[in-house]
């Protein structure tokens, strides 16, 4: 039968804040071959206002969303329900998407993903987790120049990821700190845009952008060197605030060239005078500069769920940048390079 | 009462093919402070579609949209039909946003504008021509560079036109040919970004691309020089078709300095080898590169209705263009430089 | 007999201000096949400064150089000499390199280049102008792109050309005036890059930067249309003083794609912030900018020469220019296009 | 008495291969205020050689430069040879630049150094070690944007050396490996466009362009962490071969912003089809690339000599580099971070 191919997927949204919330919206419009069925959030009146502007039921209990007949839940909740939600969406059948991070403890998260493959008598549930960048243009074609042999055999990598502002403190001590919080998105990176796995980590950090982080036991300016299987190294740098705006760019240099992905501009308008050249700064923050990778990701994971294939961003995915996280963390703290085999599961 | 700047702007849609559709997307979704009240068009099937989609009202008759209590009517059907419908809006005292052109007709176009500035006993009601390049970040950069003195006085414009690929033959016949159809939107870019009148044009233009537009009786390639009334000279170039993509450059050089808008990239990526540098060419057609202008040009609209101010985009910039662009089809076919004030309305 | 292909070319420069000093310097120093015989200039301390920092002998009479046994002639010394030195030289049967211009004057130019041809008994002698920017890099690789198919039929040619400060009236009055002194190199390009002759010209000029370039009966801004053979349509800008440096850039949009070349930058150094980017200007002229364009100007030149075939930027390319420059100014003082070939020799 | 700022330095050059070849004819024709004496190589018939096209005298024992009344020597001999014509040069009073390394033996560079410092009855003779991409315009306008505040306090530094090809393996074996050798430059470049020194390295590296690097003992692909005495941290990355070319790249991310230095283009020409937008690579190799730092280090080093100031790349940015690089060399055999003040002098 192939009609399931032709009917949208119909999606439950569990937690509608500022991601949820953007999630819910691009499955309601700009995902061919999806529907939104539901939102549900414990704060019932956010639920209400996302329900009643994007025209779907807003389920006053999470078990509705599990009981539906929907084919796919999104888990956009606190972090710290994920494997909750995770271990009950696979019990029920549903396909599963669940934002980053799964769960900053391994244990947990092992959990979670031993849910979904165990799901369904062994058969394991569909499960995608939202590792985005990966689907930006510019990021996916170095990847492409990688994985066609354009760019030879990587022998470096570099990435660059540094936000606009820091985020509040009180967001900071619950976030697992720099390296969970948001170098995870570049150990992904790492080995997304490689095809390698990381052997080996090596970290270095420092406060340098507000006395705060430092209250809060964590850093705000580090510097990553990882080993790969190969013998790739990649210097992954990550700063809290870049007063110039959203900065996120990743270079592979290969035995044959560079593959690269630059920051977008504002827009394309110069100025030149005396003075020299004068160009817009990078206003985006994640939302923006990444719209595109989130409607990307999810045809991904539509169309992988409705051809019955596995997701391309899976438990695999969801588990090694923990554990390379996990390693750069004790790097900082031991002050030497740390196998990422030493981190194992409590 | 300050009443109506709260009160969301209500708007209806008259013509919902591709850019009607458009604009109610946009109304209904992504443009603060206003509202999609209703949808009409003469293609009855694709009106309740549209309105299905977007959860308003498709009205069987357009004067159902004039007799409504909407505050604004989005003219956006084919364009023989706009004089009409303006002073039907005008004479309902709607405000007026409409798609260019108004008409290729000049004294029709003057009685177009003349409704509008006529209605309500002479205050006249709020209109707007949909010239959206001028609300392109890039290109809006242009203007203000110039506008803020950045520039200087401007001594020359270098405007290029390309499209990626030219329309049916059926749409060229009735299009008003290349300089009423294309280059208008170049004729209103030279007068926006100097901020001075145009007084002399010379055309020159040939079939280059695709032997159907001299069956059409048209041009698909041209290089128009224009002068301004301060000596400012002009260079627009178009082409019905540019291999690498849709090209949209404005470039002021002024006696400070010069500001110019250049085409954004499809991504950022770039792969580097011993062949050199390779890039992604512009992959974008208009909805898709301007989407952001069309955004802004709404939100221009709905602020100066709701504030009682003219709307930016006025009637002198829906007639300049056209008086101009009928002056280049003259100078093409008398072979000589024609000065604006020869093209007189009927 | 292949002697003249080991031995080195040797050259005498005749005028050694500015640009002569540059190419006797070059001719010593850089030009592989080249050797510098001897200097004359009608300054003779100057003649004396040049050849002692040189090392070779500078002559009192420049009929000396023409009896002397050197191989070729570089003529540098003023407009106004030219004709006279390009027909003693040739009499000498001396290949001849000339700098723009010949003459202003298209009778005496023909006298010139009609020496050149008939001399040695009607074999002519090897003869080259100096449209050195036809040896730059960059503009050279838009000619590749053109010569190979690679951007297709040309339909449209963009030149910029601006200086960054007018020269001194005594000169402006001497010149030829902008199309003569400034816009020639441009007519040169617009050929060299199509491959294909001028046809049409509409010419359109201002006094914007300077109102002693009236006083001179000159214009310092011009906007120009040229209508090529086939068709090809070519806009030339010129102004006398950009603030913001040289700016010299070409670009043909053809059937399958565009060729440009840029400006190149001082360094590749910026600096981005929360004010934007910032780059430096374009602070080169002529001599920096082109410095390469005139070493491969000379290797060409000495590489023809050795090899008894014509040098790549000969008669035909000298007279050119000058036709469309008149026609030009023609087009600016009657208010019309003027066809190149309304342009007679007297 | 100001006579000696005006009479041109005589500059003795000790070694003309290569680069001392290209230092001698830079001093003999480019530097203002400096004046080729003498040349002496030991193999004399290149001596010779160059001494001919230069005009100057070939002298036929090292001595003679020492011994005459030449003002300031260039040791460009191979660098076993550096110490010992340091220690010379020095006790004969001469101002002394020395091309890098000194030495790749600590205890032998201090040797000199005191030479250098101890000479004239301890009032020292100016130095200059050959540190030319501190004056290439592109990474001095990353320190003069650090060192003006622009970019705030440096937080992370990025720098990319990619050579075009390997050296031959007898070169190889005899450079201090790929620390001492090329990735020096790199060290010296951290600490002059942050203004800081450096108190922890981290190296990995590993053999990936050519196992004959590995039979000489070396790598040729390396990836090291700097840690700054103030928390700035710094990422380098070296590799031998880069496909694409000569590949130099700095950028300090700050407090208040980002200033960078890229690869200069071969030229700015591109193609732009329906297959993307094509550059030139980068062809250029350390002679040319940075031919415009050498001639800037010459005229620092004149300027300084001339004015009794201290160069600006003196004793200190001689031995850091090396110091830093022996640490490299001790991090990766070891496989941990190594301090600074781990290395001793012996």
């Amino acid at each position: 039968m192939t009609v399931t191919a032709v009917a949208p997927l119909r999606i439950g949204v569990i937690g509608v804040g500022r991601i949820g919330r953007m999630h819910a919206g691009l499955i309601a419009h700009q995902v061919p071959g999806a529907a939104l069925g539901a939102v549900f959030d414990a704060h019932e009146p956010l639920a209400r206002d996302v329900a009643a502007e994007l025209g779907v039921p807003a389920v006053g209990a999470v078990h509705e969303i599990f009981d539906s007949e929907l084919d796919a839940v999104a888990i956009c909740s606190s972090s710290d329900t994920h494997v909750e939600l995770m271990v009950a969406a696979a019990q029920a059948g549903k396909a599963v998407f669940c934002e980053k991070p799964v769960s900053l403890d391994l244990a947990e998260l092992d959990r979670a993903l031993g849910a979904v493959q165990d799901a369904g008598g062994g058969a394991g549930v569909p499960f995608q987790i939202g590792f985005n960048r990966r689907f930006d243009p510019a990021h996916a074609s170095v990847r492409e120049a990688v994985a066609s042999g354009a760019v030879g055999e990587p022998h470096m990598v570099r990435i660059s990821s540094r936000d606009p502002a820091p985020p509040p403190l009180e967001y900071v001590k619950s976030s697992g700190g720099l390296f969970l919080d948001m170098m995870i998105h570049d150990f992904d990176m790492a080995r997304y845009v490689t095809g390698t796995e990381v052997v080996e980590v090596f970290a270095r950090g420092a406060v340098r952008v507000d006395p705060l982080f430092a209250e809060a036991g964590d850093i705000d300016t580090a510097l990553v060197t990882l080993v790969h299987e190969d013998g790739c190294l990649t210097a992954i740098d990550n700063s809290r605030r870049a007063a110039y705006g959203y900065d996120q760019r990743v270079e592979v240099f290969g035995s044959e060239g560079m593959a690269a992905s630059e920051n977008p501009c504002a827009h394309t308008g110069s100025v030149i005078t005396a003075a020299g050249v004068k160009r817009p700064p990078n206003p985006y923050f994640f939302l923006e500069r990444y719209l595109p990778s989130y409607v990307r990701e999810w045809e991904a994971f539509v169309d992988a769920v409705k051809r019955g294939e596995d997701p391309p961003v899976s438990t695999a995915d969801a588990r090694a940048p923990l554990v390379i996280g996990l390693a750069a963390g004790r790097s900082l703290r031991e002050g030497r390079p740390v196998r990422v085999d030493e981190v194992k599961s409590a």
